[in-house]
């Protein structure tokens, strides 16, 4: 699909992704254990949409719409309502539209796809949030939420990890089908661990991950699914992040950019977007994102645009395995040749391609809800070379985003220009 | 906000509510229980999807996207995800736009909206869903999975049933502000149940209350809050029904219509729509709902409309007191006139302005996210004279439904007309 009116990213903010083994998580072997505690999500979605309205020098009055994407708010810190606590961040926010979008993983994509869709319905400036926190509880509760996202009545019992089993299953058949093993997605994983080393924001930037580290299970980097048939195919360095966090976007019509009247320079179009579902517990191939596809199709068609048009792309590596699957999906490379084109250093910040600059879900983190937006807040400060140490040393032109929820079963993709 | 391409309601359908008291819901004391089960919440969603079509004769192919209200699916039976689950209801939806919003018991509405700003971006036969399950747990686990409309960690702890006591502290501020005693709220409760006995789909369909029964205490419809400044503020019989359903309906733009080749002499047209957030947890006032204010005025300004033309409402009564705030909200009657106007009859379906004409939240029942769905789908079954025993004598021409989420934190106010 196409804006019907221009849609232009002119800002945004992020918090720090953190959770185990980030430096400022507090647990109970923090020295601040006891004396402070972690943000609580009003205080992560309040921040980021200040200081995304701050980073754009806006003010609470000029923001037409607000929509926050979350996914399982209700478990883990007992909160819905998310919109009402996004119109709490600014008294000019009082009495306009917010609201809340979920679709599992891709609820942020989903976010953006609702902010692009007010700007063609009218609105100048709109705040796209998306929020989660997931450290309030143990892996196995935390598990048995996240699978919610699953078809949970048939497909909770695959193994206590739900998702991770999920993915395993992909591995085990995309591994039967084009030849390999556990041990070639360890390029993807080191890669993802190298550039979140030089990411201040992300969840793993002081845990190191070399390719040998990532190749071989070990006491520290064990598998740990119950189901037979799987838990050879999945280790714990082939997961995302469990993570707290937050980013915001502030979107902008022609209008808003005059409304703005500055940074223009800094503006980054969305050229595109494409949202596609499949049928929840329905999985068709599970060597292949026919979902993603559907949702890529979609939007390479509206920009115009074909696979070898991009120049950076943040793709949902929830698992090691879903990286390798969607840059097949996307066009980078054929079926059955994702693994090789990792291997080769394709993806890589001096890659053909790079993918997932900051580190990715696998190692900036995943706080769900966040991550969709996160993508188009990474490509944005790619493009205006805000980056940092991961900055790409030619500034990107084209960019594009998957954001994915469930086994592929919401995508939302779109497609981002600065300049010619 | 007046959509930006003209938005069309063609067709729809609807589950019984059912729950405690309804025949059809199975419990302990039911003949089938053990034998059948109640239906879950995919059943229900799916039998909407296909029955709205089925309605419009569409096939699943001709739908164009897809969006579903749900409040706290993640609680009551650990489904996230709705987009997906609403996307497996035919084949034709797959790799289409779907999703799920969610702002409280305003989620419907939303969802609503979101299906107005699909046509608004080029759509032009959406599918709207709606649809809760909240059966599966017993009063007290429910009554904290829905205090996750609230701002939990700070308002959850005013009772063990949070919202029944934020809206009696509300009758309690209104009584105390302009006269008046619980017992004044009866005639409110009384036509409530008067017009589900009506209603084939209604939950107390076959619960009598007249209004000296409503108005009084006693062991059938007693007091139940623990908190002691609002215990005598609010009875059983003032609260909506803990409901399972689920509502769907068909909008259409002007191409939509071509396409759907027939029905234009049903269809009822979304003239304007509003949508209003407030902070979450910071009420300002409880003897008026200042955000359905700003969300009716936001509608009211873009259909060029003012109260005196309404001649069919659908309003938000989760409790008593709230229909008749909403009444005022609306500009139905002034501030403080709201017990003396439904006492005078004036929102009877005799009345001047017939309101919750199938008997509301109160005795319709409340699934909570199907709620905003299953209001647009009334006005345009009473604007299509299809409500059998409780149709208007006088099919109206304009219509508003006020769908509200929280205490007062969002709210969906949409204005619908037909002919002249």
């Amino acid at each position: 699909m196409k804006p019907t009116r221009s849609v232009h990213v002119v800002g945004g903010a992020i918090t720090p992704f953190i959770g185990k083994f980030h430096p400022d998580f507090i647990w109970k072997g923090h020295p601040d254990f006891g004396k402070r505690e972690n943000p609580t999500i009003e205080e992560l979605i309040h921040t980021v949409a200040r200081e995304a309205m701050a980073d754009c020098g806006l003010s609470g009055d000029s923001i037409d719409r607000g929509v926050i994407g979350n996914f399982v708010g209700e478990c883990f810190v007992n909160q819905g309502h998310l919109g009402a606590m996004l119109a709490g961040a600014d008294p000019g926010f009082r009495g306009k539209p917010f609201h809340r979008v979920e679709g599992a993983c891709a609820s942020g994509g989903l976010a953006l796809y609702s902010g692009i869709e007010a700007i063609n319905s009218g609105a100048d400036l709109v705040l796209v949030a998306g929020a989660e926190v997931q450290t309030t509880r143990n892996a196995k509760d935390g598990a048995d939420f996240l699978a919610r996202a699953s078809h949970y009545a048939e497909e909770r019992e695959i193994d206590p990890f739900t998702f991770p089993c999920m993915f395993a299953r992909r591995t085990k058949a995309y591994m039967e089908k084009y030849g390999g093993g556990l041990e070639d997605l360890a390029p993807v994983v080191a890669k993802a661990y190298s550039n979140a080393n030089r990411n201040p924001n992300a969840h793993m930037r002081e845990v190191r991950m070399s390719t040998e580290q990532a190749a071989c299970a070990s006491e520290t980097n064990p598998t740990f699914l119950t189901n037979p048939e799987y838990r050879d195919w999945l280790k714990v360095s082939d997961c995302s992040q469990v993570s707290d966090g937050a980013c915001a976007l502030i979107l902008a019509s022609d209008a808003g950019l005059e409304k703005l009247g500055h940074g223009e320079e800094r503006s980054v179009e969305i050229v595109s977007y494409g949202v596609a579902t499949g049928p929840l517990g329905r999985v068709e191939d599970y060597t292949s994102m026919g979902i993603t596809e559907a949702a890529a199709q979609q939007a390479y068609l509206s920009a115009g645009w074909n696979a070898t048009d991009v120049e950076i792309a943040e793709v949902h590596d929830c698992f090691s395995i879903t990286e390798v699957l969607l840059t097949e999906a996307l066009g980078f490379c054929a079926p059955g040749e994702g693994l090789r084109f990792a291997a080769a250093g394709e993806t890589t910040l001096d890659g053909s391609i790079p993918v997932n600059t900051g580190g990715g879900l696998m190692a900036f983190g995943h706080p769900v809800g966040a991550t969709g937006v996160k993508q188009a807040y990474e490509i944005f400060r790619q493009m205006n070379q805000l980056c940092g140490d991961y900055q790409l040393a030619r500034a990107p032109h084209r960019g594009i985003a998957a954001n994915m929820g469930g086994d592929d079963r919401t995508c939302v993709v779109t497609c981002y220009r600065k300049g010619s």
